[in-house]
Parts: C-alpha cells; structure tokens; sequence
C-alpha cells in the first residue's frame, strides 16, 4: 500500500437539481477524491481554504486519517460554486463561481509529501499541475483530470501535462472537444496517443470506457433510479479509482485498472444519490462490496 | 425453432451524416429487423411497397428465405424517409417523409401467417399494431416498438398494446417520454408496470438496460470509432434480439432474454458501420460470434 498525493479544490458548493437544493454544502474535487480515496490508502491533500472554513468539515478528513499538512488556511472565504442541473441531470448549468482563496492558489508540497508514489491531479488550471508534479521527487503513478475552460484557454500547458502521466480520467464531453472527435470510442483512441498509459473517459450514468495499449473495459453505470446530485461523480471516481490502484501497488497491470474502473463506478453510483459528500460520509467498503457483487448479476450472462 | 411475424415499414432513405450521404438507399424497420432475426430463424413480412420497390431488394429478402407472402404491392411509390445527423449522430433529424403507400396501409395477415409465435410489432400506428396482433391465433411472444409521434398522437392506443405484449423496445428518449422519467433506470421501472414482462431501452452508443421482474441486465455497446450511420441499428437490435428468442425457442427465461439483448447489440454494432442495410448484407453468423467473443473481453473483469 502506498499514500496517495492528491491536489485540487476544497469549497462550499449551493446545488440545485430537480430532488431539491443544497446550499453551501461540503464539495470541492479533492473532498469527494479524499474520502473515496481514503477507504482503500492513505491521502495527503495538498489545497487552500478560506477562514470560513468549518472545522468540522476539516474533521471529516482528519477523522478518515487524511494529512491536511498541505492544506494552506488564507485570509478570505473558501472556493463558492453554485450550480443547477435540470432534466437528466448530465450536465450542471454553472451559475455563480466565487473563487476567494483558489483565485491565486500556489500549490506547495511539504517537505513530508515529497515522496509520494500516487499523485492526483484534479481538475486545476494545467499550469498548477505542472508546479505540483515538479515537487514530487519520484512518483509511481500520476493520474490527471481537466475541463473545458483548460481545454480552450491553455491546450498548450495541458499537453504537457498529458505528455507526463499516467492516467488521464476526463469527461466523455471533454474528451470529445480535446480531441475534435464525435464518440468516447474514437476520443480515447486519440487521447491515449498523447501520452497516458491509460485513459478513462467517464460517461456518468452510463459508465465508462478503460482504453489502454492492450484495449478496451467498458461497463455501464450502477443503475440508480433516482439521481439526487450528480455533482462530484467524476472525482468520487477518481478517487476510488486512485484508491484501489494504491492499496493493490502493482502500478498499471490490466486486472489492477478494470478493478479500479468498477470501484470508481460503483463508488460514484452512491456519491449521486444524495446532495455534495452526504453518501461519501456514510460509506463503508464493505456496502461498496456488496454493491459490486449485485453489479456483478446485472452485467454478466 | 419458432417463425418470426414481422409487420413494420419497407422504405427508401436519403441519409446524410458525417461521414457522407446515401440517396434512396434501402431502410425500413420491417428490412432491418428481416436481414438480422433470419439469421437465426424464419422470418415473415407484413408491409406495403409501392411500383418502385426494386426487384433486387425483394431478393435481398427472398434469399435469406423471408416468406414475403404478407407484403402488399400497391399503385404508388415505396415510403420515402429523409434525415440528417449531425456530431455526436444520437438524434436524426427529419428533412422530409413521404408517406406514400404507406399512408393508408393496412395489414392483412395471409392465412399462412397467423399460427406465428413470436410477433414483433416494429414501430408503426399502435392501431394498426393491434389489428395486427387480432390477426394471429396464439402468439407465445409479442414484442413491440414505438416512438414520440405515437407516444403524444395516440397514447390511449399505445397503453392497449403495452398491456397485450410480452416485451417492449424502446428508444431511451422515448422510454422517458412515455414514463416523464429523466433516465432509463427510472422510466423501465415504469414501463414493467405498464404489461410487459420485459422492457429493454435501447441507448445508442451506450448499449441497452433490460428490465425484467427479476431486475436488470445492462451492457454497454460494443465500441465503434467510426459510426457511419446510424440508421436502423434499433430495428437490427430487434430483428436479432427477436431471432435469438425465436431459435432457443425457451420463451421469456432470463438466460435466454440476455442472450437475446448481447446478440442485438453485436448486430446493431455492425448496422452502424456502413449506410441502410449494407452491413446486414454481408453479415454471418461466424462474424458476429466473433464479435461477441471481443465483447466478452470488453466487459469481463
């Protein structure tokens, strides 16, 4: 088992979705990575916060024996992002971004982090990705998410982050717009040519596609029949996925990624049953276990 | 081994996507679901053709022994449909339909056609559906499709031939029109309330759910890069989901249903690869079994 290195955005999020509405609950990629993560290894976090920020909500991490040692603490109010989603819930409409203390977010490792072997890279600006994977010394395995906005305002910076890892986790709509190409299928066949070993395209309620040099795992979503917030899906994902990958340590062997592919599904299918980290709190792997075996009957002949 | 009754639509399709266009190529719901269920069983036609239905595409049907006994010639010209996909090709947009003949058809089944036992009702007027199924003595299986025109038009109808049915396939953006659901989870556990014993949603790209009292069976599709056109791939899924029951001949058991949803999702992953019916021409049986071994290693663990 080795610790996991993740860095990305802590914040209060105000969700609106057809179930209801959120307001300033708990949200932020390195929170829903953290406690996904965090069930399978050990994480360090490496992200910014403002003074408003709860101590109980810092609780939840420490309780699950997450370092906060790279958490830096500024003066001014935490990351706000509000959004709404309507209908089927596949995308959110951004409706207000705050980004108080993560506007000028300079990520810096301590000294004890430097070592790390499994490094996230949440979905930050591609320039900050850089900057942390410049400070660990000799990484095992380094993953990365984006987004549109890096997509189109800094393709350049964001290559060269593609060029130097491992695992490139990424939307089905964003693989699409990186690579000009129409399906997941022909995304991830030109999105493995641009460095990572693996790519997985998230299809949120349907799933995901595992493309490798060897080929293709695909599998459908867990079925959920209702949707409350599928805000922080993908990281929750990500860090299952992360999570299982630490805890095994074999690196990128086939067998170790499609287990870490259903892990990041099936943890994801309870992360949007209910509003922001509500499901994440409450998880235990031995539910995600049972989980998967009922997975199991839906997907096999 | 059990013969297959098919009524559904023979037409002439101008398609453009793309990766090009197609004029007045061979399409139809009642061809698609022909050229792939008589690959495992006998197939009998119900539908109407004008003056211009061309001698070589009756062949097409004659040769893979489809009894055209059922098929009506009348003064006029064969049903023209015109469509155009753009990006992502989920969603045809409709240029034109020329009804034709086919505005005032009304099926007759020959004598030799009504001891049938497995009937498919391929997406036309739930009326003429009905009068359709009045027609056969003693069915073992009905399946049915839809679609919104119906689904707004005549829904009264449509729950009488939903309550008369063994299995329902359904688009998924109909499955959710019809229920007011917003995902296919929640719309088949609808759908299973409405009559039939199973439902199956169809997802394009993303494969299909079947729903049964059992619960669900769910798969993505099997990946194509290169998507041509994705005309008739819902009635080729039909043909070899209806093919595949029809041969083992075990009714609606839960093996055989999965059998029936692999082998119609291989076939519609074949449909999509080149304009109307040209895959289905070539098809075989050793192809597609092929496939389903790729498909295997494609979603296993």
């Amino acid at each position: 088992m080795s610790e996991i290195l993740v860095v990305g955005s802590l914040a209060y999020d105000s969700i609106s979705t057809p179930a209801g509405k959120s307001d300033r609950t708990l949200g932020g990629s390195a929170n829903y990575f953290s406690l996904a993560a965090s069930l399978f290894a050990p994480v360090r976090v490496v992200g910014v916060v403002g003074e408003d920020y709860a101590e109980t909500d810092m609780k939840l991490l420490t309780d699950r024996k997450v370092d906060v040692t790279g958490l830096q603490k500024k003066a001014g109010k935490t990351f706000h992002w509000a959004g709404a989603y309507d209908g089927n819930m596949n995308e959110a409409k951004t409706l207000q971004t705050d980004l108080n203390v993560f506007g000028d977010f300079n990520p810096e490792l301590p000294a004890s982090y430097r070592d790390s072997k499994y490094v996230f890279l949440a979905n930050i600006d591609p320039t900050l990705q850089l900057r942390v994977l410049e400070q660990v010394s000799k990484p095992k395995l380094v993953g990365a998410d984006t987004m549109n906005f890096w997509i189109s305002s800094k393709r350049d910076e964001l290559m060269k982050v593609l060029a130097k890892i491992d695992a490139l986790l990424i939307n089905e709509g964003e693989a699409e717009m990186l690579t000009g190409k129409t399906n997941a299928i022909a995304a991830s066949d030109e999105l493995i040519k641009m460095g990572p070993k693996a790519v997985v395209v998230k299809r949120g309620e349907y799933g995901f596609v595992l493309r490798t040099a060897e080929g293709f795992f695909i599998l459908p979503a867990f079925p959920i029949a209702n949707v409350v917030d599928p805000t922080g899906a993908g990281d929750t994902f990500a860090g299952a996925f992360f999570g299982t990958l630490a805890k095994s340590d074999r690196g990128l062997d086939l067998a170790s990624l499609k287990e870490a592919c259903v892990n990041g599904c099936l943890m994801a299918s309870f992360t949007v049953e209910n509003f922001g980290v509500a499901s994440l709190r409450e998880l235990s792997l031995a539910k995600l276990q049972s989980r998967g075996e009922a997975f199991n009957t839906i997907t096999r002949l």
